[in-house]
């Protein structure tokens, strides 16, 4: 490849390794919307990089911390730094958080960006606010109640999700607010090394009976959410990637055993 | 502490520690600049934020990876991305980018806003940003030839590093420009562990001898860059900080032990 040849498009994977398709109609599976993952990853961590105006409208990037009011962005910034005077002027801004990942490849990692104006909280809005913040930022005790230090709410208007490569989409600040952060997926890791490391027949099983590949050798579970298990496999034909749905949706942790447990009599036809 | 109470100002403490001052003048400790804080930072890693700006002049936060090329940063983002759109559209600019960190506190961290304008670099300028950006993500060699995907160079026109709680300052885009990033500072975990486990004594010297701190009672390293030693230290009187200078700034930290043999024989009167 030389900045010389030929442009390639989207199209033409070029060198890019090709995945094998399903041989049968995998079973449905619920994923998470657009709104839920960008629910989810709001929720995972409290800092982010806030986009707002210059005085010249020009757009300037920086690092802000944030707790969350019904999944809207609460900011403490202080008037004397520069976001702080650029949202005094002007409340248009967004947010771009980035969910912690272990992946050595940054572009595979989750991340979204919500945009829209902020409002100063007033009355009993403003200590829950208050108490979304501090929950969320201890160190915000030392400054929260300086003079020159304001709570700001983004109030979302759009939502741009990523999930990685080539899964992304859209959502309105609406189904933003109405959706729930998901209960399962941050607190799954530990879960998910466990059926890797003893339950990996039961996983390429969901992966041939539900999944679409009955020609799946192996299968390692790469995420478990509140609608089911992501998992990656092999075959004769190349890696691919599928994904197998519990019978119902689950609401804690607590709940993935019991629906692994179903899953594993559903690909075992029981 | 309630929001319905008296407001308090920066220069009001209020239950904040206070940090004892030096006893004595301390020697002369270079730090570095705005600008070399900031190239470090940028040289840190290889994801930051852009903003960017819609259609419509509104701020938009988005996840990037990125490459320097003599400071600037290299972007390679797809047209078909909102921020590639913005930035074909309007090439006002910034990006903030914060420096990996292990404190648990985020506001500790460093971090640097570097603003101004894109341009798509020609000739020998574009082989060289391309070079710089697969040289930083490796990934980049799978879609950088995409004929939707851009190569941008973001023009560094003013800089705004903070450094942590309370240590700030802005820079030209020409001081950023001219400026190196520290060859000490981001190798430097491995010699200042050995400092802290092995050389507990000589650390506790240099703050009393040299760093204006005779009541010294015990010292930790918290930093080594190219001109000297960060160091925390406890006295009868609080906690304090300080910071010691080599005789002469090092280029590689090859040269930190022999600088911190140097210190300890100029603090024992050597």
């Amino acid at each position: 490849m030389t900045s010389a040849g030929p442009p390639r498009d989207h199209g033409d994977p070029g060198d890019a390794p090709t995945v094998p398709p399903p041989l049968t109609e995998p079973a449905p599976a619920r994923r998470p919307s657009a709104a839920e993952e960008a629910r989810t990853i709001a929720a995972s961590t409290n800092t982010g990089t806030l986009a707002t105006l210059t005085a010249d409208g020009d757009p300037w990037a920086s690092f802000v911390t944030y707790g969350l009011l019904e999944g809207a962005p609460v900011l403490c910034v202080s008037n004397l730094a520069e976001h702080g005077r650029n949202l005094a002027t002007d409340p248009r801004a967004s947010i771009a958080i980035t969910a912690p990942s272990t992946d050595a490849d940054p572009l595979a990692s989750g991340r979204v960006t919500l945009a829209g104006h902020v409002e100063a909280p007033v009355g009993a809005e403003r200590d829950a606010a208050r108490e979304a913040h501090l929950g969320a930022v201890a160190a915000a005790k030392y400054y929260l109640d300086y003079s020159d230090f304001t709570l700001w709410v983004l109030r979302v208007d759009r939502v741009r999700w990523v999930g990685g490569y080539g899964r992304m989409d859209s959502a309105t600040g609406r189904d933003y607010t109405a959706a729930q952060p998901d209960p399962v997926a941050p607190r799954a890791a530990g879960a998910i090394a466990h059926l890797n490391a003893d339950h990996a027949d039961s996983l390429a099983a969901m992966a041939r009976a539900l999944g679409g590949y009955p020609d799946t050798e192996s299968a390692v579970c790469t995420g478990a959410d509140r609608y089911g298990l992501d998992l990656r496999l092999d075959t004769p034909r190349g890696m691919a990637y599928t994904r197998v749905g519990y019978p119902r949706p689950i609401d804690s942790i607590d709940e993935l055993r019991s629906a692994a447990v179903e899953l594993v009599k559903m690909a075992r036809g029981g």
